[in-house]
């Protein structure tokens, strides 16, 4: 793959500062780029850069003013952010461009499969199956009965859907993710010992979600566990049984959802955050990273903290005075040995 | 399946009233329910839902007394959330039903494979393993070599169960669950890496235990690593080499326990719980969500919290107190001014 | 196997003591070991069981003093703990010597498969993958285009690659580990809904790592996510796009490293530890399970404690307060009373 500028700057709706013809084959950093990558420039703090990188092409914003000479040719665009990330996609599409259905690879005769698939081998398409159009099945995939994907789904290599599972359009599960597996519930018998409660709901995951690696989402005991459009979940999350996350909703790496817990639009949960079960988070919340909520959020749009999780600036009062207790120890120490000596002193 | 309240009533040893021909289809929840649907009500918050529900048939206890009149035709029973998770069970099994050999799956000459069982296609049964009757190994399920399975266990996709582990009867493993992985075990060397200590044990799990997705279970570095009969384990939950789960414990998602960690029967660990390696937690210890145990725990039946955990009681005190310590503050501080003022006023 | 007591000595370099024909044919801990296995003592913690032991062989250090009569053959050597780890990974090697590529699997025309290498059944070797000598694939494993391995590179079932990453020689990944999923980058919209930001960079592990099951090592955005030689990474653990983690540095089970920060050498990081993006964390850093770096740490060969991190004996001293704060806070209360008692008195 090799562009000239003029060829990115039609792209991106830009206009070419400099050599049009410059030609790029690769994506780099701007302070690590060498001649024959594309580069840019959005955070100012890495202004400096530009007037040194090795980059061939440098996308910019289209009022970036120069303060020294540059001798990359510059694409201005209206957001070079966003400009590069489009382009990023589109280099990464070409990446994962597999189609067909790669041998052996099991798909039964009831499954229907949408034009365009790519089902890699190894993969296992149950009975009932519906996939959509443009669909990716990666190796080692499974898909259970009657699960439903929509249109432009990307299964990567290992990951599990149970049975009766439903994702929409547009999703992406990472590899090794399990969707649908049984929620965790069980009935203590008088003897200490437990009864399964058989799990019998889906999981219903609906469009543009992403799903990171080793996640996992269990299926309702009844009923739906619900991924909301939109929603991103990193790795290693745990959703349970029961539990809707609402839409854009984004939750970062390691944290844990219990039972039933309703998560509200656009919340962002941090890294290894838990939350306990039966309750309902506002939409708008931000929980920082390792708090744990154990009780209903109702006020909309509040950042959280710690462990069990307080409004944010009030948590961050008691955790400045946590680090100084043992100070707080001696004030009251030396408060109680004047308090003695001015008792003695009054006779009492 | 088409079942009438009649049929329902039989298989559950209960008693009809309404209409007796009243047929269902599928289960809901009582709230939710419309015709054609079985329901249960066993919590009593859920009691008006009984005068509204669109279910045909409602399983409840039979001292269950009407305020209203109900259409749905009731089946009256001893305890009528056992009942429908009894019947959960009947109709779960009913789409778990799989059995023969799908092509193509891998299964070595010298193993054996016992009656009725199911090996999905990508299965891989390894050299001289044994499994027992009526088991269920999904496809993309690996099992290494001597690994020993009772009867009626089911590996669910994506299961690995590394070399000489055994696993009981009625075993449950959950997609992306790692059996036997080698302990964490490395020795320091004086220029600061380190060399692998190999982990030669293996994992025993019991039977009746119930393992969630993506949990690990290492294998012990000499001996056994053991899962009790009846363990209950979530989802991503962390087993170390050697440690003992005791007989039904209950282990929620994330939870991690160190190497050589022995925990008692009955105890109950909430989620992202850490107990730090070396030590014993006794019988029918909890541990809230989010604890972190980093010491032996001898008293039985007890609740504990915080990380470091303490015991319930005590956290929570200490917890209120943090909640408010920057009022404390205050207060010392305002003491220190008064007592600044008497000294003044005494001469001091 | 069979080995006398002469055959360990002339392995390990020892002397033996006691009948140099006895024979044992398997391993076992000092105090559970019968007739038949080999043992050792390293730890003076468990001297007493080396006059009681039924091992036919214990490996001592060679200025063991006996206090009593000892049955067992000693094999007395430089140091016992090594030696026997010796025995152990030798022992674990001829438990792990498959070689072959195993049908069916999966290897694109276009890969190169090293000298003496095992490809397990439905194994996936994508386009243009390199893998070197005496490399062990095992089955349901996915390694995507343009991935290299170096020579002796163990990958447990179920492991996957994603495409261009880079492993070096004498790697060890355990089962369910994803190596270069997409990094966690989303672009936020007006209307609350995010764009993926494409994830072109790759995952370089170096020589000598070994990271657990069902980890998670994400690619770079751009660039690389580095694991450096030596690396021990547990189970569970999540590391995310563009971070890197210096030489020799042990992460502990459960344990997340967000984007873009960079972990020294022989850093250790207990279990459940969470470290922000975008920090520093000095060489020869410790922290302790469950704590949350937030910030550069810059001072080497420091202990860390608790969420935020703040040094080990400052946490540790916050801590201990912490267990007392309601008794701190009657002393204050006490205090209250006395000096409005003392003001009332001064008729203040």
């Amino acid at each position: 793959m090799q562009f000239t500028a003029r060829d990115i700057s039609f792209l991106l709706n830009g206009t070419v500062e400099g050599d049009a013809s410059a030609t790029v084959n690769r994506l780099a950093k701007i302070e690590e780029a060498t001649e024959g990558a594309l580069s840019f420039l959005a955070n100012p703090k890495y202004e400096s850069f530009l007037y040194t990188t090795g980059a061939s092409v440098v996308i910019v914003n289209k009022d970036q003013v120069l303060a020294s000479p540059v001798s990359a040719t510059l694409v201005r665009v209206e957001n070079a952010y966003s400009s590069f990330a489009v382009l990023l996609e589109k280099y990464n599409a070409l990446k994962l461009n597999k189609t067909g259905i790669e041998q052996p690879s099991f798909i039964h005769p009831t499954a229907k499969i949408g034009g365009n698939a790519y089902v890699g081998a190894f993969a296992y398409v149950g009975p009932g199956v519906t996939v959509g159009d443009n669909c990716k099945i990666y190796p080692n995939t499974f898909i259970a009965d009657n699960v439903t994907l929509g249109n432009n789904v990307t299964l990567f290599p290992g990951v599990t859907v149970y049975f009766d599972c439903v994702l929409g359009n547009n999703v992406i599960i990472h590899s090794g993710t399990i969707i649908g597996a049984d929620g965790f519930g069980f009935a203590p018998n008088a003897d200490g010992s437990y009864n399964k409660i058989a799990q019998i709901g889906n999981v219903v995951i609906e469009d543009d979600v992403e799903i990171g690696s080793n996640t996992t989402v269990d299926r309702a005991t009844m009923g739906s566990t619900v991924i909301r459009k939109g929603v991103k979940l990193d790795n290693l999350v745990q959703i349970a049984h029961n539990v809707e996350v609402g839409a854009n909703t984004v939750v970062a790496a390691q944290t844990g959802i219990s039972g039933s817990t309703k998560i509200g639009e656009r919340v962002v949960l941090g890294g290894q955050v838990g939350v306990v079960g039966h309750i309902t988070i506002a939409n708008g919340t931000q929980v920082q990273a390792q708090s744990g909520v154990s009780r209903v959020i109702k006020e909309e749009n509040k950042p959280w903290m710690g462990s069990p999780a307080a409004p944010y600036k009030d948590h961050m009062r008691s955790q400045v005075v946590f680090q100084r207790l043992p100070e707080l120890e001696k004030r009251i120490q030396e408060l109680e040995k004047i308090i003695a000596e001015l008792n003695k002193n009054q006779g009492n």
